[in-house]
């Protein structure tokens, strides 16, 4: 096929005739296709329906003996920090295990700085007007904290090796308001990025205005491979630590997509100061997490390299669905001229970018055949694409056949959408 | 027996003797008792053995459809709010259903206040200088929460009715820079008061400075009797909305001493104007909570009924332990004139109040023959017991043999101590 701009503007009224005579035809079907949630498959889930029998009637007791029924245990369970430590790299004894939402974590850390700063802090964080850094295309809940919190965002582009750094250098030396900055460092949300060991380093050890600073790193697709052969990502503390920096990243994660989504357990890894501070604010917050579930997580996995095999399962699930997503793509929209797409290596995420001003447009014209994509925006700070042309494609949770019929409604509404651009 | 103060120097002289000696036989026992903590026994949580195998592999629907497994669902499986509806005295739709921990609800609510304000607030509470009034003995945890964010605390004084309500009267009426008020309206922690329906009534509807004043009504032992017959507490968001002020009260309430303490339920119950409230931040906050968690309890309880008829086998444990207690004090130090106690009808905890003066070296004495007490003045804002005379016991969790054994040395250690303040 050739790049539609350089087709005749007779050849592209005659493309335009037949895509939406295809158009029109998927519209008299009715599809009820979902494509916006990053949400496991029920047969994902089904993996783990061991998981809630794996305690028995008698089983509570934790390898130190601490009864999981009762009180206490503010930072969880030994076994259960040690499976955390290890998927998120760090000692054990620099894990504090929640409840069962790394993003309720991330929230409230950001929380507990804005109104008390972190170690280094000079006054708490919601004293003056604070930035975060937001490489984007992102997770918009990242970014909805931020908003929410009256946090200004900083947007800065990501390309295959991880966020822009000359552009994240420059502005967190320069700018002493800038706090924070919200990283998903592997498998990134939703182009599917891994950070590169350079990338890590340079974040660990730029120079930055404020003492306080802060890498929120939302490691959530830690173990989320789709191939045998995993991203290789760097562990961002020993970084920091080795760049003098220590106290620079707090680290994210949980079992939300590897057991239950609604029902998990989630950490967070951290050094010693950071640990210490988290502890002293959640003890006022609350007597500690729910401990029966961190020991119905450890019985079922047994061990990190338990939870890592169970991985793989949930690999043989995914991929054929992401292998379809991009395989359309190219099949429909491939040497056109008129989109680039992602092929991630894991995660939950295809992320398709489109000419200039066209998302918004394919969205509203998938939207009326039935298919309902993420909105045009939603992966950009304060829910604007700048260029309009990203669109985030969630493909884990529809069964195959869905996720195909509406790839192939998606690919039309791009061509249309192009060539009504180009002038069709 | 004669009250202390009427005996000659003489006879008190000799009776400290005999005191002394029973003392330091209690101490060469080599004892180790701790009176300390308010969490259920072992037998306590044994009753809800059930609960932990109450979901089968393929149970994980809740009566709507919803997949208990996945993401969603931030208010709460429709079966968990009606139950949290009856408990709390509001309508399914009024409740929203946590994470694991209603002390975690209240300090999050106090939290989004201080950064955003409630409905009714021309600015956040974090904007300012505010004040919450702290019904004293109370329950250190509330105090905690305003002492770490920053919140001055004024203590009122509790009566078998409740709070000194012309004090609270003239306090929120005159101040707008209260903006809150702790209350345990059920057996209060630690007097055992349940508020009178004329106190609810005058919380309700008295006139307060901040048009956003909030009753933070932890009715943390709501089912939480002794007896057949329960103390009847008056509905506060039924009052609240009588008096023209619906979003005075938030209600919170959890299983915690209901199944397990560190595994339970909580929830939170408000007039819809804050619910579209707290559920507006919890949106950011987090994708849900565990909903596993909640089926378990549904399918372990089957209804509010049922949870109430459960509580019947823990009024059966709790109920000899708090006799003992009250028995031993009725015995030991009955008309002695020395000290005052609490009979409660439910909830956790026996009130001692000791000569002024005398309950720091109560504990001390206690401590060191083995028996560990609640810290004296723990019971009051910033940890102070102004008249240094309040003990809370705490007899729930030993062995009914130890609760006698400590209560025998406590009374020991009261007489002890009243002595010495009178001049033996």
């Amino acid at each position: 096929m050739t790049e539609l701009s350089k087709l005749s503007a007779a050849e592209r009224a005659t493309l335009a005739q037949e895509l939406q005579a295809r158009y029109d035809a998927f519209k008299a079907q009715g599809l009820k296709l979902d494509m916006t949630r990053g949400k496991p498959s029920a047969e994902q889930l089904d993996l783990a329906t061991k998981l809630t029998v794996a305690l028995g009637e008698a089983d509570y007791k934790s390898a130190d003996g601490t009864d999981a029924r009762n009180y206490g245990g503010l930072d969880g369970l030994p076994e259960m920090k040690a499976i955390f430590g290890e998927m998120l790299g760090a000692p054990a004894a620099q894990v504090v295990v929640g409840g069962a939402s790394s993003l309720q974590m991330m929230h409230d850390t950001v929380v507990r700085a804005l109104l008390h700063g972190v170690p280094g802090s000079k006054e708490s964080w919601g004293r003056g007007k604070i930035k975060f850094i937001c490489p984007a295309p992102g997770y918009d809940r990242h970014f909805a904290i931020c908003e929410h919190h009256g946090i200004e965002m900083i947007t800065v582009s990501i390309d295959e090796n991880g966020p822009d750094m000359a552009e994240v250098e420059k502005l967190v030396a320069s700018d002493a308001s800038i706090k924070g900055m919200w990283c998903v460092p592997k498998y990134s949300n939703p182009t599917g990025t891994t950070y590169s060991a350079s990338v890590v380093r340079r974040l660990a050890s730029m120079k930055a205005a404020a003492p306080d600073f802060r890498l929120f790193w939302d490691n959530a697709y830690a173990v989320h491979d789709l191939y045998e052969k995993s991203d290789e990502l760097a562990n961002v503390l020993s970084a920091c630590a080795e760049a003098g920096n220590s106290d620079r990243a707090i680290v994210f994660g949980s079992t939300s997509k590897i057991s239950f989504a609604g029902a998990g357990v989630a950490a967070l890894a951290a050094s010693p100061a950071n640990i210490a501070d988290v502890k002293k604010h959640s003890a006022i917050q609350t007597i500690g997490p729910d401990k029966m579930n961190q020991l119905r997580h450890v019985r079922f996995f047994k061990d990190y390299a338990g939870l890592v095999s169970h991985m793989k399962k949930h690999a043989e699930l995914l991929r054929p669905k992401f292998e379809a997503v991009t395989e359309i793509f190219a099949r429909d929209l491939g040497e056109k001229g008129v989109a680039t797409w992602t092929k991630p290596h894991g995660g939950y995420f295809v992320s398709l970018d489109t000419l200039d001003g066209c998302a918004s447009e394919v969205v509203k014209l998938a939207d009326a055949a039935g298919v309902k994509l993420t909105a045009a925006g939603a992966t950009f700070p304060y829910g604007k694409d700048p260029r309009d042309r990203n669109i985030r494609v969630a493909p884990s949770m529809p069964p195959l056949a869905q996720v195909k019929s509406a790839m192939d409604v998606v690919t039309v509404c791009v061509l249309l959408a192009s060539l009504k651009k180009l002038g069709a």
